[in-house]
């Protein structure tokens, strides 16, 4: 099936990195493919970044998405646990990056409003409004909850993409470029 | 001339990332290039991270480092500054693993400690030490400025990779999967 837009949603994590991809075609979604990288199995920090940026590189590629959502948390518990999380999301994002997919990232808490209508929802909660929205059979959900959390913030920035533009200021990456020329050298 | 040994040094940050890639033969140290990516210029992050992740690639496939040196700080101001120098790690450190080059990290004390033996030096005396180990003219030290912290990074892994190994441990990431088969998959 041919979609007119695709979407990758990352959820970024040191021991597992979700992702979800959607396909959207006039006001319909469908799941194009969604999975989790597992990471734990890698004692090396840095077996973990290249994994996650030979995967995200090899989903681009596959998947050829029009734009890269990424959940991205403002805060943390520490510097320690931020740097880390910080370096996964950078060998994600340079993924996306080298194929100039542009790059939107929303807060935990603004993904669970957009699916659920409420910033506290639980993970099942959003598994779960998610379930029904695309008609996942119930006996599929253990291994759909792998990458709810990556498929929420794709299905986020669809929402969030699609409301009439009223602030000044630029949705994407593209539109940057395309306004401000000379800032790219 | 060919080099045994070629080191990239890089000293990541999100407006300027400095890079010194030395060549090493028998226990000559050479200067092979060495410079200052200025990302100021872009008000995007993302195009930092881009640009940062290009460059990096660019110097890999020019230089063909054996080994890749980044100075990382382990405490910063705050969980947000500490994100985003995660990000441009992860962007600089992906474009290192993608061609298998094993990453070495130390602390800017370290690095200081290494080059002057005084952890506390200020950036001018790590300067002026690596201008006379390498015998750069003086007239040529402004330019010269403006990466020697990448270089730094780079001389200090040399140096502490020609250390003999006391520990047990792997000094590189080549030699973590020739120890470890299993824990690659």
């Amino acid at each position: 099936m041919d979609f007119k837009r695709i979407i990758i949603g990352i959820d970024p994590g040191t021991t597992v990195m979700g992702y979800g991809i959607i396909g959207i075609n006039g006001k319909e979604m469908s799941i194009i493919a969604m999975g989790a990288i597992q990471l734990n199995k890698f004692e090396s920090h840095y077996l973990r970044l290249k994994r996650i940026h030979e995967r995200i590189t090899g989903l681009v590629n596959q998947y050829l998405p029009d734009e890269f959502a990424i959940e991205a948390p403002f805060y943390g518990k520490n510097v320690q646990s931020m740097l880390k999380l910080g370096r996964a999301q950078g060998a994600a994002m340079a993924a996306a990056l080298a194929h100039d997919i542009p790059i939107a990232e929303y807060a935990p808490l603004k993904v669970k409003q957009s699916i659920t209508g409420n910033g506290g929802a639980s993970k099942e909660q959003v598994a779960e409004m998610l379930r029904r929205m695309f008609g996942v059979p119930k006996d599929k959900m253990p291994h759909f909850l792998d990458a709810t959390d990556a498929l929420a913030v794709a299905v986020c920035h669809y929402y969030e993409s699609s409301k009439p533009q009223t602030e000044k200021g630029c949705r994407s990456w593209k539109e940057f470029i395309a306004k401000n020329p000379d800032k790219v050298k």
